[in-house]
Formats: C-alpha cells, sequence, structure tokens
C-alpha cells in the first residue's frame, strides 16, 4: 500500500481549506487526518478542532489556509510538535514574518508571496525578460484584471511582479497608475501598472515589453483558485523531507539555480 | 479610358499628405492635380502653391491634412470654387467646426474625428454590443496603448469610444482612470480606461465586457498611419457624387442605417 | 407578491439542467415546479417524474437539456398541454428540426444552436463587420480553444460563426483547416479556422478580420457552462407572452431589426 | 573621436541589406566602408562590388544578408582576409552549414536560425516555462501569424520554438497540424501549431501553456523587419573582440549561462 502524507488542516472551513479538502479527493498520496477551525458548521470524515492545541493526531505536514491572527499559536503549535508547516495566509504583520523567519530554525517551513506555481512562474520569466533586454530600449507595463468586487487595486500579485523587475533593473523605477494627468511623454524609467475590473474575472496579469518595431508578453490567466490549493500540495510534498529552513515558490520550482 | 478623381491635396508635404501621394501612385481611380502647402522642399509631379489662392485647376475633390489655422481659408476657396472637401485635420476649434457645420449647406464636407475605417467600425460594434448588454450586468473597460512619446493621455480615439458606448447607455457613466487610490469596489456605471506607452506602438484599442462567467473583446490595431489615407481616399470616393450637407465615416460605413 | 414563472425542467439531472436548478435559487422570478429525468438519484425540492405523462402540474414554459431522443415525446407534451417550449437540446436530427418548425405553428418554441447571449452577440458583431469591410481587402481567421478532453474540432460554435459570416460574403468561401499542406499563399475567399486544445478552457472564440496594416478583433471567452443557462432563463422570460411561433436568439436580442 | 566598427556587407541592395544601411546611420559606432551586390542599381555612400573578391578595403566585421548560394565564397573571403562573419542569410544547405562549422575553427562566425533578440529571448523562456511546468499537466500549443502573401506554414519561428520546447521534455512529441480530421481527445504529448494567415501581419508567435483551471503565454510580436537589421549590429558588435568560434544569439544574450 502506498504511503500517505497525512495532513493536519488549518483553516479546514474557509473557502481555500475547503480546496483543499475537496483536491485531496482526487490526490492520492495525501490524507487529512484533522482539521483545526472556529467554524464548525461543515460535516467532515475527519476531526475538527476549534482549539489547536487540543489536536493530538500525527501529521506529516500542516497546511494553512487561515487568517493572521491564528499565525502566532500554530507556528508555537508546529515548533512544538515538530511538524513541517506550509503556511498559505496572507496579509501577515512584520512581527507574524519576524517569526516565521526565526522559527524557521527549528522546522521546515514554506512561505510565499502567492501559492500558485504558474504566477511564480512568470515572475521569474518576467525577472529574466527584464535582465536580457535591460540594456535594448524596451519599456515594461503591467495589466492586471479582476472581478467587480475586488477592493484593493493594483493586486498584490501585480506588485510582486513590479518588484521582481525592480530588481532585475539596475536603476529605481516610479510606478505609474494615471496617465490622464500628466502632459509629458512617457519617461524611461516607469513601469505602467493598470488594474482592470469587470464581471467576475478572477485573475490576469500581463506584462508588456514594448520596444522598437516588438513587443514581447508574459501572461497568466486563472479561472479557479484551485490553482492555489494546487500549490499547497505541490509545497507539502516538496516540505516533508526537508530540513528546518524558510522555503519558498523559487525553491520548489527550482528556479533560484 | 478609366475616369480618375482629381484631388487637390491640401498639405500635400506633411506626414500624412505624403501618404496620400503614395497611396494614390498605387490607386488608377485617383490623381493629384495640384498640392497646396507652405513647405515645398518636396518635389512632386504635381504643381505645389503655398497660397491656395493662386491655385486655378480644376479638381473634383479636395483632401485635407494641414493644421487648423489653415482651415477658414481652405473652406472658403472650397465654396467659391464649388470644389467637395474631404477636412481630415484635427484639432479643430468650436469656431471652425461651427463654420464647418454652416458651409456644408453649400457643398458637401466629409469630417470624421477619425479617418480610420477600422476604428469607426469598432466604435459602432461597441455602440452595438453596449446596447444590446445593458441589462445583464456587464462592466466595460477601455485598454489602449501608443508608442512612448505619445504626450495625451487617454487617446483622443480611446475618449470617442466612450462616448459612443455612454451614447447608447441610458444612465450617466464615470471615467475612471485611476484605481489606486480607491479602496471601493468597482462602481456599476464607471468605465475604466487605461493608457499603456511603450516603444512604437501605432495604436491598440480594445473595448472589454467583462459580464458573469463571459468576457466579449472588440479591438482594433494599426500598424501604419496609413490607414487613415485610405479612408481619406474612400470618403473622397464617396463624396464626389453627393450633395451639399455634411458626411461622416457612419455614412462612408453605411453604419446609420 | 410578486409573479413567478413556474418551469418544468425537462432533464433536471443533466449537467445543466442542475445548472438551471441552481440559477432559479437565486432569479426571484422563476420557480422550478416539476423536473423530468430517467436519473432519479438526486434529490429536489420538486417532483420528479422519469414519464413526461406523468406530469399533470401547471407550468408557463418547459426548458428543456436534455437528449435529442426525447425530444419528439417533449414536443407532443408541449402541444398537448399547450406550454411555450424553449429547447436547448442539440444535436437534433433533421425530423427532429422539421418537427420543431411544423409544431411552433401550434405554440411558441425558442430554439437555438448556441443559448449564450454573448456567443449569439459576436456572430452578430463579426456578420456586421465582414459586410462593412467586404471591400476592402480584409482577411477572416477563426481561432477557438477548448479543453483537452474535447473531442470533435472545430467546435459548433466555430462552425456557426463561420456560417454567419458567410451568409454575409457575396462570394463563396473555403474553410482552411491546415496550411501546413499547401505550399501556395493564402487565397482570398478562405476563412482559416484554429482548433486549440488545452487544459481546462472552457471555451473562446476570436474572430481576426487582418487587413492591410490594421486588424480588427472580435472575441468571446466563457469561463463556467453557467453562460447556456442565464440563457435559456433569458430566453424563458421571453417567450412566456409570445405567440404560437419559432423564436432563436437572434429575436430575443433584437439583432434582427 | 569615437571608434567605429567598420562594416563590409555582403547582400547590400536587398531588402534586409538595405535596412542596416538605413540602421547605421542613426549607430554611430557603426560605419559601412563597402558593400557587395549583384544588384548596383541603389547609390550609396560607399562603394559596392559585385565580386567580392575585387574588394580589398580594410572591415572589422562582415555582415550578411544574402543568398544560399553565395555563402562558399563569402566564407572563404572571410577566412582569407580573416574577418569576424555575421551569417543572416536563411536557407542554409547541410553542406554550408557543415562549412560554417568547420570554418569556425579560423575566424569567429555568428550563426543564428532567427536573428531577432525578442525571437530568441521567448524560446528561451519557453523552454524554461516547459522544464518548470514539465510534470504538472500543461498542454503546449503555438499561434503564429503571417501577413497573406507568405508561402510557408508553419513558419520557420514557430518550428524553431516547437523544437526548443521539445528539447526541454523528456519524452517524444508528435507536432499537430490539424485536429478536424480526428476524433479522439487531445493527446498528452502533442504540440498543436496553428498558422493564421491574413493582411500585412509581419509576425507574431504565441505559445500557449494550458494546465487545470490557469493559463500561461509567452508572446513575441513585430511590426517591421527592422528588428533583425538591429539582432545583426547587436551580433556584430558582440562578435569584434571574440576568438575563433561559433557562436549564436543565445551566447549574445548571456543565455546559456
Amino acid at each position: 500500500m502506498r504511503f500517505r502524507i497525512k495532513v493536519l488542516l488549518h483553516g479546514c472551513n474557509g473557502k481555500l481549506g475547503q480546496v483543499i479538502v475537496n483536491l485531496v479527493k482526487n490526490h492520492d498520496d495525501f490524507e487529512i487526518v484533522a482539521g483545526i477551525d472556529t467554524n464548525t458548521s461543515v460535516s467532515h470524515n475527519f476531526p475538527v478542532f476549534t482549539n489547536i492545541y487540543h489536536c493530538h493526531i500525527f501529521a506529516d505536514v500542516i497546511i494553512d489556509f487561515s487568517t493572521a491572527k491564528a499565525i502566532p499559536d500554530l507556528i508555537q503549535y508546529s515548533i512544538q510538535k515538530h511538524i513541517p508547516l506550509v503556511l498559505c495566509t496572507t496579509g501577515l504583520t512584520p512581527e507574524d514574518i519576524e517569526l516565521v523567519h526565526t522559527s524557521s530554525k527549528l522546522i521546515p517551513i514554506f512561505y510565499s508571496a502567492n501559492m500558485s506555481l504558474g504566477i511564480n512562474l512568470i515572475i521569474n520569466l518576467a525577472k529574466r525578460a527584464t535582465e536580457i533586454l535591460n540594456d535594448s530600449g524596451f519599456d515594461i507595463e503591467i495589466i492586471e484584471k479582476h472581478h467587480n468586487k475586488k477592493i484593493d487595486a493594483p493586486s498584490g500579485t501585480a506588485l510582486a511582479i513590479a518588484e521582481g523587475i525592480q530588481s532585475s533593473i539596475r536603476e529605481e523605477c516610479t510606478l505609474m497608475y494615471d496617465r490622464s494627468k500628466e502632459n509629458t511623454p512617457r519617461a524611461k524609467n516607469e513601469i505602467g501598472i493598470h488594474a482592470v475590473r469587470g464581471g467576475t474575472i478572477v485573475g490576469e496579469h500581463e506584462i508588456i515589453f514594448a520596444g522598437t518595431d516588438e513587443i514581447i508578453k508574459i501572461s497568466h490567466s486563472a479561472t479557479s483558485k484551485e490553482i492555489f490549493g494546487v500549490g499547497a500540495l505541490k509545497a507539502s510534498r516538496f516540505l516533508t523531507n526537508k530540513p528546518a529552513g524558510l522555503y519558498n515558490m523559487d525553491d520548489l520550482l527550482d528556479l533560484t539555480k
């Protein structure tokens, strides 16, 4: 019989927690052994605890899709039980992030700003393109598209892309959100970011490199949030045989080589 | 022998005047009989006058790609000689436009904000789509892309598209240029307009209708300014047998039917 | 209290039948009064009959998402009970279609090759663009994209688009599926059709009009099959107060005006 | 005074030869000292020889945009005069390519299937994406678009992209040009290639990676052939201080690191 990775699912009844529950049904190499959630209205084929310290079931990995305020307890528990932690909650405070860093000396922690493989791949490709085109006079613009309910603009992912690009350019860049106020041509060292909002678009990001008589584009389009769950499972597989340390999607994708 | 339309080319040595000169070489049904331009540095196989009133050569149509300040004299000349006028100069003052309207009672005048057939077609298609999707909860966004030397943003064409769309919607709309300052979801009655600038992009315009689980897009992309010249020749053919009146690209395309 | 349209759902347990069940939960102006399906494994808050003749519940409209072989009985039942019929099953035989035509003299029947409003809209826009660009030397190509499980290629919708375009061109066109075998330039009167297959793409269709230095594109992208259900509900609303006759999506969209 | 690279332009009166002549006017660090062409109808500010052996003018580099049959003489001349050679002619025979390889032991030769930096960059990005997505169930498709006069399909560049992708996949792939004949779902190990032809499109190439609920695209679009000339100048700068050897665009872009 095949070895299965035993998952403790922290935040099992949130939107992305439930994505993990459904994904595991189709992934033979995983099984959820317990869940943690303050909301217990959903019934599962595994026990759900409202308090993580009440859970004494053995797990190979903890997958977390919860809320920032639950993170300190979660990390303390992971260290105490010595279980590798895949931390997918966003919006961590600087103190939380500091805690993640120090704790990763004791246990393996996987923590990425975006759990989608595809998004991490296009950030990496965009950085590479930026380095190579750097001296050839290409202008860089980012267009992101999301549903009409999204409150923040631009998306965190668009900013992460811009940050990746900037890390590959020698000089400082300005992010340009609105050209209707300007009456001057585009500056060389600016990155235009455009936030399209409409309908039920799950998420699209496109990076445009516009040069003399040629344009290069790199884009990612998501049609469901399931891709974040798939990323979490991949991260779990990756993490189970790793020593203590802080890992991210670049490590998983082997992009740092 | 075939009948040729005799053209008086007003502004024959500007960028678009020269496009017309080159186009006519490949269009058997046109011949340029004279040109008008203050710049006489280019040699042509037709006479060029610096003062339009010195030109007494018969013409079937005047094609104009000049500057706003030359327009009053041009219109007076067209009326005096009774020659149909294809007016392609942009940036007319309200007084000029008033003059165009009153003069069109005496001679046929063709005047369009944009001389490209394709642009006029997509404006028409966008209006139709807007009318049909009006009650179905679609959000409308416009993305335009131009070269990095363009000073104004958004493009005049993007604004003409937005105006066309607004004329097809019952309620008032707001044009939204920058969402990074807001912290609220998209308003129902707003049209987002995004001005991408980069490299040598001649001109791209895309209208996005984003609804529940479906997106409709209508776009136009130009790779040279020649398309404006082609539009001027089509307008000239259209105008030669018309009575006095004011005509535009919609009449030519038969879009008003 | 508001009037609700009473729906008899024929094929209530198929994939699209269930889409209707879910949609109606969020549409106050509809209620499902009964379902018909040979499969009775799904429980509903309305009665389900395996034999349509056993159903004597009053309905304002029948929505059908079933299989071709169930159509003759369904039509006979609709006539007998005099209930308007929204017929969404595809793959009808020529005899079925003949039956639809003759029966529509007795009751109102809505029957469209594709129930999506968006798809019908882009077909209409493509026909209009074709008519207007007809003499201007534009080449027309269609790209459709679907998931990697789809067996037929090109999609029925791509063929319907091509058919619409052909009806707007005076001369005969050839559909071109593969240029790798040819060693000649593109023929003027051909329409290229390209079937991209990959991943879980629900359905994308793009029509390209490529001319001299300009390109016009019209596209539709669906991210769920729910759009067909939305179309069926719109058709039901449209049909409830109509006299006997055969109606389609163009009538609903008022595109034939 | 600044050092200028002295160029011997082989094929100076062909379409791409003339692109080089025009580019050099705007590139201070180059000067053309002589041209070779059997066609001598164009006048230049440098001498043009019909027979390369008659040219005894010193040059730092030879840029070649000629025809395959002129290559053996050209290579022999380059070796004899010991001048670095940027070889941009396409359609070389296997014997020519063998000659290029052996000659590169004596002089530096730059030889790339495609002289555009952008195209070489997207091939490199596509290979990287292929490697990373390899085990994640993504389907790969290529769409290329060219003008309606192009005779071959698919484009040589599309085939070069497919070859690059295949070199990054462990198992063998089939190139699929036409799905209308098949009646089976997409095979896992196939790469769909679609050749769109229309209008005056200079050249577009897009690689699509379609996975479960996400799509990644990498694309290149050219609006003039000038980009090949720019690549030739970059290759010339690169080659002037290199030892004997065979170099290509990957070396220039430093993509092999």
